[in-house]
């Protein structure tokens, strides 16, 4: 892995990168669809590439649940298997072990639990959760870390610090990923001497990119965006800087102001399947029968798919007749919407004109009723 | 609309032929997905295109539920409304009303019935679904006809031709689509005298197609190939002949060997939703647990996207986690299976070996334990 800051704005912490992996460069800041399960929800790998997708987010913890790591081995490694030979991002699952299963059990090897899937008992802990992203093959493995649910009291925290730092240790010691990047992940709930703390930890054990954790847990965007302003800076400069699971544009664009470089998140293809579409001018909710005889797309001037053939009253049209394409033509759309925000960070960031394009989005962004984030 | 026979193979009925239309030229014979609702399930029109698809059948009855044929025309009439440019045959939505509705009355007039979405008063007969289907904007235009259920009386059957040739003069008058073809469909149960009583009242009529209608409606493959080979040959030979909502391989391959032109039937989505894709070797499920390792492309050989790019593992994979990407891949592959079907069956009639063709095919096809039909 090599990562190289090419442009910093001067108007605030934003900066441009490119992250070289096995797989490809990824130009920052960027943002990855999640492929939970190998696929993007009923999206495939080459309608991705054409919205402009860079890299993709799997998750070690359902893949390993279904259909198992030496599964998609066997198939090839995750690439082959889901038919995107572009980089990919594994998340270790300790986010997934924490929030999805019933827990019997954690103790500093890792956590006990029972499958979703069929009740039968699994276990994963740092040694495991990496061991499944070497065998899966991601371009970047993500530490596996202990999440804390929102609120939380210190104690709590300080113990999800502990055994972070704790798994993070095991986690950098087990990596045996040829040319894969391995990623930490800062803890520390919404306490800021944790955050510092935690960070302090884990730059101790070295890893080749820093990832804040345990946000999008109900902390809402104000706690959010303190936890972000707070903790970006105090990550190296020159690695790069992964703000998990985040989220709606307002939360994307003011953490790139704080100097972040990769997000991810289901928003796009969640709202997608709900009706919802991004547009710059906020949300539009297409089941609303005022789209019924639209003509417009979702987006005048979009380039996606579903801009480019359909009307707002052939998607209402889907949506209330329960028709699949509906939620895929959406999710087109906002994926591409994201993708398209970023491109347009980006080249803001290299005018040197970040803080002023945020602002300016932002506004418009907001403006609509339905719009709020 | 010109039909144009242009070979006629010497071992058995079938025939080649170039049906061109207001938004394009079918070559026959010739299948089409269906579009019920202006949408084949999960699937783009581009990518429809791509599989070999020549024209969609899609549904007035439930195109007049929702959105309503206003609605589409306003937004651009049925081909702008679902981004397909090329032809279209839209049902006269008769099997619909029989088979779906709460139906009140049936008078010589029309059915009277409560709309299945919302429980509304509706009506729908020759007179209202021509027009439905003139304002659509289809390239073939289906007369409004009734369908008897099977079992039925020949009491009910004689009812329900009666009925269709009266609906069929009254379809044949109200018709005003400026460029759009009008067919006319044949019912008569499995009665072959009612059958041909039938036929020879709705030539009497005169239009510019002839559709065998009433059949896939429980009759079963052998009772249904006695029909089409008993009433395919009574249709003009100059005029396209219709075999409705059928079918399988089999049974298409085997009326096509009558000289039927063209099909419709949900069986390649329907049956790709289910994890049951087709291949020249039979039907292949994709849920059972031995596809799970298996690195092979559904078929060896087709150039479809699912089989270029994914392995039976990771489609078995997308089943077991519930993952839309499966139906909709299997789904591709499936209409590509059909359409690669029809081309060869074309390809055979050209060379005049269809009779070979059809037997080999099909003693290939049987073979496989599933693959029964």
């Amino acid at each position: 892995m090599e990562f190289t800051v090419t442009t910093r704005d001067p108007s605030c912490g934003a900066r441009c990168g490119e992250l070289r992996l096995p797989h490809g460069v990824v130009f920052t800041p960027a943002f990855a669809p999640v492929a939970t399960r190998a696929s993007v929800r009923g999206i495939t790998a080459g309608r991705l590439h054409e919205c402009g997708t860079q890299f993709l987010l799997a998750n070690a913890y359902h893949l390993a649940l279904s259909p198992g790591a030496e599964t998609v081995e066997k198939l090839g490694g995750l690439h082959a298997f889901m038919g995107w030979p572009r980089p990919i991002i594994t998340d270790s699952g300790g986010y997934q072990v924490f929030s999805l299963s019933a827990l019997n059990r954690i103790t500093d090897e890792g956590a006990e639990f029972r499958s979703p899937l069929d009740g039968s008992r699994m276990f994963l802990g740092p040694r495991e959760a990496t061991r499944i992203q070497n065998v899966l093959g991601a371009d970047v493995v993500m530490a596996f870390d202990q999440c804390p649910p929102f609120p939380c009291s210190r104690r709590t925290a300080e113990a999800a610090v502990r055994r972070t730092v704790l798994w993070a240790r095991v986690c950098r010691e087990a990596h045996e990923g040829e040319g894969q990047a391995l990623f930490g992940i800062v803890q520390g709930s919404t306490f800021e001497d944790l955050r510092a703390c935690c960070v302090e930890q884990i730059l101790g054990v070295g890893f080749d990119g820093y990832a804040i954790g345990g946000v999008s847990v109900g902390e809402g965007a104000r706690l959010r965006e303190r936890i972000v302003r707070f903790t970006a800076p105090l990550l190296p400069a020159e690695r790069p800087r992964y703000l998990m699971g985040i989220g709606f544009p307002p939360d994307i664009l003011r953490a790139v102001a704080e100097g972040v470089d990769l997000f991810d998140c289901v928003a796009p293809a969640r709202m997608g399947r709900n009706a919802t579409a991004f547009t710059e001018e906020g949300r539009l909710r297409l089941r609303n029968s005022s789209r019924r005889e639209d003509p417009r797309p979702i987006e005048e001037g979009c380039d996606c798919l579903a801009c480019r053939l359909y009307s707002r009253g052939y998607l209402n049209h889907l949506f209330r007749c329960g028709e699949m394409l509906g939620p895929i033509l959406v999710s087109i759309h906002n994926i591409r919407f994201y993708h398209r925000m970023m491109e347009t960070a980006r080249r803001a960031i290299r005018a040197g004109e970040y803080a002023a394009f945020c602002e300016a989005f932002l506004s418009r962004y907001l403006q609509r009723k339905d719009g709020r984030s």
